[in-house]
């Protein structure tokens, strides 16, 4: 590591693409979203520089998106979840490879902004044993951060002790980069603006998941990969404070304030 | 792991491509290679298995592919090697990609024959320290070998320190994965039948780099990965037997002889 601040911040697979049409970007989101990066890194700003250099002192963002209509769509069509998997190499690797579609449009984009982005693939460096726990290697998102890259994974797919390889979820991933990386924050930017009460109004802070249930309960199977009340809980058992917010609230979240709902367990 | 045998295979890439021109397949020699560990593994036989389906009781075989003309037409142009770095994320995710588009059609040719072949690239899973020592990670790896996949590996690029993204070969590889797998075969695959003595016939038996330095040296430089001398070298380092030999001898090598030249430092 490179000693000073790291955010983890995971983009939303709905956020970025179009989920009704499969793998269709949403090129005015991703646009935003990769703007406020380059905005925060204060790259993208000197067009004679050629490619997207690492940043001096290091950039100190590890990024993930999610799969949205890029890995939905193929993981349904093969009958791959969370928890159901496939022995199928060939089903395995379209889900993967529609991933890697996805993944190069964010990398391109941010590489036009001038953000030193290098990819991860979960598959290469992630597996879950036969109780679903993630082992993920961080030997090489480390390297990346500690020579002022921007490391970039995404939802995809993996090995699983006993299933073959099935899904794991871009709020999964960023919830272990946060604690293995020692994060110091936590943001996911979602498609709503926060965890919405009962009467659609954001709640600013969540201090535990009984004092927020009766309005995670409703959203609970809205997502296939554990939908607001799993990542509410999830986001609970970290060390270190999240949010939750929509694009509109990117800037502020990259410039260390805390939009949308903060998810902070007060341990 | 699966409790077997367990042989880790790299295919040169100057077997599998024309190095004289960029980007460019040797579709005849990939066919013979692939034909040849689908024979081994029995795969590809029943035309009513849909995909590539996972070995039962596990393939026991872990594979890695060198670059040839794709990897070392870009890391030249980025003035990339072993030891330069680069801090220009475009320029390491220019060779990385261009090392993908050949993993991309190894992984075509190994499904078509119904080989469960999963692909692991170096960037997402290895790191190298100040001191070049690699760092592998081998949970993703060893999750796939356990359900009855085949990995695949190849030379390509990864995070270095004090570096930035630095060239990783497939031979530098094939032996961390030997090692930290605990292989019980390896095996390269080479455009010469095996380590050459000064009249061009192939040496049987190396137990030491002096016994065969007389024959090394002069091919220490025909390569920037290391050439032969390199690799005999890294070879005689390993616990376990060793085989350089050409693609002629690999069916020979994946049925538990010993084609070409055998390195076997007898400790």
């Amino acid at each position: 590591m490179n000693g000073g601040e790291l955010t983890a911040l995971k983009l939303g697979g709905s956020v970025i693409t179009d989920k009704a049409d499969p793998e269709t970007i949403d090129a005015a989101a991703l646009d935003q979203a990769t703007d406020a990066i380059a905005a925060h890194l204060g790259t993208g700003t000197d067009p004679n520089i050629d490619g997207s250099p690492a940043v001096d002192g290091g950039a100190g963002l590890v990024l993930v998106h999610g799969g949205g209509s890029f890995g939905h769509h193929h993981a349904s069509e093969h009958g791959v979840s969370i928890t159901e998997g496939t022995h199928d190499a060939a089903a395995a690797g379209a889900i993967h490879d529609a991933m890697g579609r996805l993944d190069r449009v964010v990398l391109d984009r941010l590489d036009e902004r001038g953000v030193p982005a290098l990819p991860v693939h979960p598959l290469s460096a992630c597996a879950r044993d036969d109780r679903g726990r993630l082992s993920l290697s961080t030997a090489a998102i480390e390297g990346m951060l500690a020579e002022g890259f921007v490391p970039l994974l995404h939802g995809g797919v993996l090995a699983q002790d006993g299933a073959g390889v099935t899904i794991v979820s871009g709020d999964e991933l960023v919830v272990a980069l946060a604690e293995r990386l020692e994060a110091d924050r936590v943001g996911l930017c979602s498609t709503v603006p926060g965890v919405l009460d009962s009467g659609d109004e954001v709640i600013e802070r969540i201090t535990s998941f009984e004092a927020a249930s009766e309005h995670l309960e409703a959203s609970e199977s809205t997502d296939v990969t554990g939908g607001m009340g799993g990542k509410v809980r999830a986001l609970l058992e970290l060390d270190v404070p999240a949010s939750i917010f929509d694009l509109d609230g990117l800037e502020e979240f990259l410039a260390g304030e805390s939009p949308g709902t903060r998810i902070d367990s007060m341990e």
